[in-house]
């Protein structure tokens, strides 16, 4: 039986943090990085060890999954001067679970190429709980024989993993995801504020729902939360997802796609976000489309 | 005293004919109208009596069920001469299974007052299959008291029967329910375009979304028809949905709520509908969305 | 020289009374009814003379302009039993200038038609100020012969009048007009929004408009009223241009036509009405799209 | 000293070349810079002089005005190791004409006041006919003096000119112009699709809106183009207003600006764009538009 590979994982946020718990009690070596250190101090009691750099952390690891904030970050942590780019190998597999532009991952996949070492665009669908559980889904494009040479850490962290295509194709189809996701939500907005103004009783109408063929899980997640309108603490916030969609916008644009639902539902989370609801959860559009029909709550 | 019931069944059309067969299979005496009457053949060599008109099915029967396939048709057989109206007594309830707008519901509501009668708006969603199968969802608005003696004759025909207020609701819950669900599946359309244009494959985009908190039961059943763009035979068509659409966004337009993604999603019902695909499964407008990505296929 | 024709004036509001006001200076032998006799009194002091109703009118004049409130006030008008198409002879020509539907035309048309008389749909554009300098401008349907045959009568009161082919054509017009009004107002008050919040003075973005190719009339029209945000006394109110968008949206979804930015400009009326701004002048969407964009004044 | 400054013209574009020959026609003595240098010759016989880089134009001038085709190269003119900015001195004007987004205006200013230098964000409305003949509206951002240095240049070029307010102010403006126009120019799409469709002749409906409050000089001047579907040759096409609403969607995300009509009127760009019209006019539209109601022309 061959030996567990050295995992490395870069950014320790809401997500990394319960990933790399997930890598390291199923048994992967695992080395860790973070923009402050103390975030790390419970993975490395459970046997952790620390890299000062992005750049040890991949030149000390067979496969690197990195978490972070926003595109920003990405470009620091993997093209600055102690970045792990600096740091791979002919075998490293960077995987970054980040949701980013195709083309930024494509870029990265390029400049990882050129030193021999592959690289994977692997963003997650899931909540800080299900990351908790080792239940997110994994979206990857790249190398297809790198993917399964991730298969045992992405069986650590979630429950599916789908390769999806060449570089680009898992952020793409994360992208696609919460495009339908956020018109999915305006449409229930749309459909709450006008049972409701026509006297229906929320709680009802998400029974209903719930047992119709419209009755995705999202719609069960935010049935408390939209009824009895309490957007905070949000699971996703507004302005997160008007990140997103700025980010599938673009795609569109860029491809000559029309998507005149979810560009009105992104304009919906403009609103939304510009009369004071940006740190409320993404189903705060629910509450937009009631006082737009000029109920009080 | 237990004893059930006669049920008459006003339409045998589509959904009419199965409920009635399960009306009649549950063991409740039956009378049945239809406009022609082969259809009713089936029925009476199950034990159905045949009525000559709406006004004699209602004088014959306790609970009547009509399902009719439009607001004119609902219009003619309840206030007709030989309508229903005319032929209901003190104790009867009607109960009408058609999508139409809430204030139809309410004036036929009304005039059933008059002669001591009641009226359900009690419109269902599920297929023809889940009407065989006795699985409809069954959304009501009226009196509480009918709607409770309905109860048995509810369970016969549908998994699940909803109470939801007065008069009109039921209608209201079948368009909000409706409105969801045709902007749910512009957003997958939207998406799927995005997806496929940037290279995915719509197999995987839908295994993905199956998986994801978007994975409403549309979503699986319409994952092959979008996939192969088999939008023939419809198991709703777009013009049904065009239908729809525009009861809710007339109601919206009543009661002054704001629809925008619904109102362009209406909008692509349109445009599919103008450049042929009327008859298709109302998911069509993936197709349409398709083509104004320049997409073949 | 040919002697004037006797003009019927049938509803003396806001638009009917300059109307009658020019027909009558304009030499024209005058009838004018009213639902209230009131109105008329200036009138007859100017030489009109009474009648007692609409078939009284229609019974006693060649040519009659109506302008009514709304459907419903025309098809009492047209169609009551003491309604004009009671009181038609072979060659009364019936003119309406209200705003309905292109169906309701036709159909007032047909009957007209059948009792040997002719309708002509000519609704108008134009202020109340419009009207009583004799500047509107008349949209007409119906045979070119009618339409020629009240070139007098039109001269009077409007300073242009377009034949536009056969009945239903004035009334299509004028939605088209209105839909195209409507929606460069939206387009107007989401320009605004976005200026003033990246912190343009209105008052310029007004000046440099009404210097560009997008200089409609409208735009010099409402430059004080939005950068004002001084939305009464309304020009003409968001609930009428509520009621016309309507109209518009109808016809659109009768004959299969997508109008995207139409229906999201729809939406927006209804979102300022339904937020307080029915009474309003309709550039008020400008308020409603700044309150959306976080703005307070 | 009323001696005239030396002015430089950086970009000898369609807008650039017509620019540079009032400037020089007025009597200004004019440096010309263009990438090759073909461009510059009928210049250079009345009088230019040549410049070899941005650098150049930028030391030998004290007001240099410049015209790019897009961000990419106005980045490079100006921040380029030959760029604008490494030839400024202490009183230069750097005044950019070209559609980029306000912080990229913003970006350069900052670079020129630590040079000493000013620049003006200073994009233009209008033809390229109306360039030749001097016509062009001028709309400015940055600093008051600066604006009012350039006023004998400006005059020389243009109709008006706008002073806005700071830095940025001159391009929010441009974009808030052409999100109007563009959007204006889908609603007339819609109104004559719907008219087309009704029956109505497009020049009919030209005619009556040009005498309308819709009348904007758009409207007159795609009467033609739209009634007779001749899209080419195109007075600005397609993808270049997809350019400028990309930039004003952009600024509406940054700001928090809901522009749902503008946002459609984009997506039908796309759609536009996709099904092979990229080439076009951009009042194209107007053919998507019928082609998506079912009609052939």
């Amino acid at each position: 039986m061959s030996e567990r590979p050295t995992v490395g994982i870069a950014g320790l946020g809401r997500m990394g943090l319960p990933i790399a718990r997930n890598v390291l009690t199923a048994g992967f070596p695992t080395r860790v990085w973070n923009r402050t250190t103390e975030k790390a101090n419970d993975l490395l009691d459970l046997g952790a060890q620390l890299a000062a750099t992005p750049r040890e952390v991949a030149a000390s690891s067979e496969i690197v999954l990195s978490s972070l904030a926003d595109p920003a970050a990405v470009e620091a942590v993997y093209f600055g001067p102690d970045g792990m780019l600096a740091g791979v190998g002919a075998r490293t597999i960077l995987a970054d679970m980040s949701t980013v532009s195709p083309s930024l991952s494509r870029r990265i996949a390029a400049a990882a190429a050129e030193r021999g070492a592959s690289f994977l665009d692997a963003p997650v669908a899931g909540s800080i709980k299900a990351a908790g559980e080792g239940q997110l889904g994994i979206m990857a494009g790249g190398e297809r024989e790198a993917f399964d040479r991730c298969a045992d850490v992405f069986a650590a962290i979630g429950k599916a993993a789908f390769y999806l295509g060449p570089s680009g194709s898992g952020v793409t189809m994360k992208l696609v995801s919460n495009a339908v996701l956020a018109t999915m939500v305006q449409a229930l907005a749309e459909g709450v504020a006008l049972g409701k103004k026509a006297g229906l009783d929320p709680v009802d109408i998400f029974a209903v729902l719930g047992a119709s063929s419209a009755a995705a899980p999202v719609v069960a997640a935010k049935a408390v939360t939209v009824s009895e309108q309490a957007y905070l603490p949000a699971a996703f916030t507004l302005s997160l997802m008007q990140k997103d969609l700025w980010l599938i916008l673009s795609l569109a644009n860029e491809l000559l796609v029309p998507m005149p639902a979810t560009a009105v539902a992104h304009d919906m989370v403009l609103a939304a976000s510009a009369t004071g609801k940006s740190a409320f959860d993404f189903s705060a559009v629910a509450q937009l489309m009631q006082e737009l029909s000029g109920g009080r709550d």
